[in-house]
């Protein structure tokens, strides 16, 4: 069976992959990675929807027993993707999406390498600052802290292999899937094998 | 200005590439390049728009002034792309597709590796057999000859990054136009230096 897609969506605090992701789940057929994560839900989460919220300890944990795709500590949270959740997906042929900040999606890229990253930039420096801004759960500490942290995300677009600015929400969305479309037609080592049987096949066979 | 993308459509004789290039043409503003060769005209096909034909002498004289990205000799006959015009399409901020063989195909990847090399494959080996059979033009010889370079052809899928299906020529060029839309989001080296640009104005703002 072909396997699936591990698709990482990441990009500075504030672009906008929760909007793009959400969009995408409506336009195609993949699931959205649940990670697991120390903090505190915020108004409106549900556990086991957006995150599984779980104890510091629980985490630690699955830590020892590398059960993570990728983990990190981001202010002072933990959040980490499952790794055998993912997994399973990929080898039932079911794209993924793993929306992640920076430092987890270059320990996906060491780990899985074929994987397809995608970054999310605002449209402009002003847009990345209003959102931070108008995100109404931060405090006065935490909005610097992502702005800067904002700042190191963009430094590392090139370790992506795609870039999308995120204008509005449809349209970025729309370019996400043209991606995740494109990425199904790449030559992989599995049409290598079948195009090696074929050709075996084809040698079989005469002309008349 | 963002350059455009040279995109390299190949696969084996009876593929369909030509029909796909045709298809594509409506879909995309993008341009054909035309190729140079020293074969003779088929019937209906006109110069200047299906070839340039040329004469031996002026071929080898441009060969010999490195005028081609690439040029095969194919059954006693030379092809070539023009250097010139291919890039100073590329540099204009257009895209342009070649429609050339495996052996044009590996010789531009070694001078154009960002190039985006794309794989056609008949939906079956019935199918390729017959379209090889019902193109009049061929000869008895040329026929068995042109099924036994098709062998040798699919061999060389690896050495490409896309492979798609031609089972119905629209769907197919469909399936082109996405790819080449997401290569569109490519992280690039210009994109790269944009963002640092973009960082450079991100620290020199302020949040307030």
């Amino acid at each position: 069976m072909k396997k699936g897609l591990l698709i990482v969506i990441s990009g500075p605090s504030g672009a906008g992959k929760g909007s793009i992701c959400k969009e995408l789940t409506k336009m195609l057929n993949l699931d959205i990675s649940i990670s697991e994560t120390t903090r505190q839900p915020r108004e409106g989460e549900v556990d086991g929807k957006n995150y599984f919220f779980v104890t510091k300890e629980a985490f630690m944990d699955k830590v020892q027993k590398d059960g993570f795709l990728e983990y990190a500590e981001v202010y002072g949270n933990f959040y980490g993707t499952p790794k055998d959740y993912v997994m399973s997906k990929i080898e039932e042929g079911k794209d993924i999406v793993l929306e992640i900040d920076f430092q987890g999606a270059l320990q996906v890229k060491e780990r899985y390498p074929e994987g397809v990253f995608i970054f999310i930039l605002p449209p402009s420096l002003e847009e990345l600052k209003n959102r931070i801004v108008h995100r109404g759960s931060e405090t006065e500490k935490s909005l610097e802290e992502r702005f800067g942290s904002a700042l190191k995300e963009i430094s590392y677009i090139d370790k992506y292999d795609y870039c999308v600015i995120n204008d509005e929400v449809e349209k970025a969305a729309n370019k996400v899937k043209v991606i995740i479309e494109a990425e199904h037609y790449r030559v992989t080592k599995e049409i290598y094998n079948l195009i090696q049987k074929y050709k075996e096949e084809m040698k079989c066979s005469t002309l008349q």
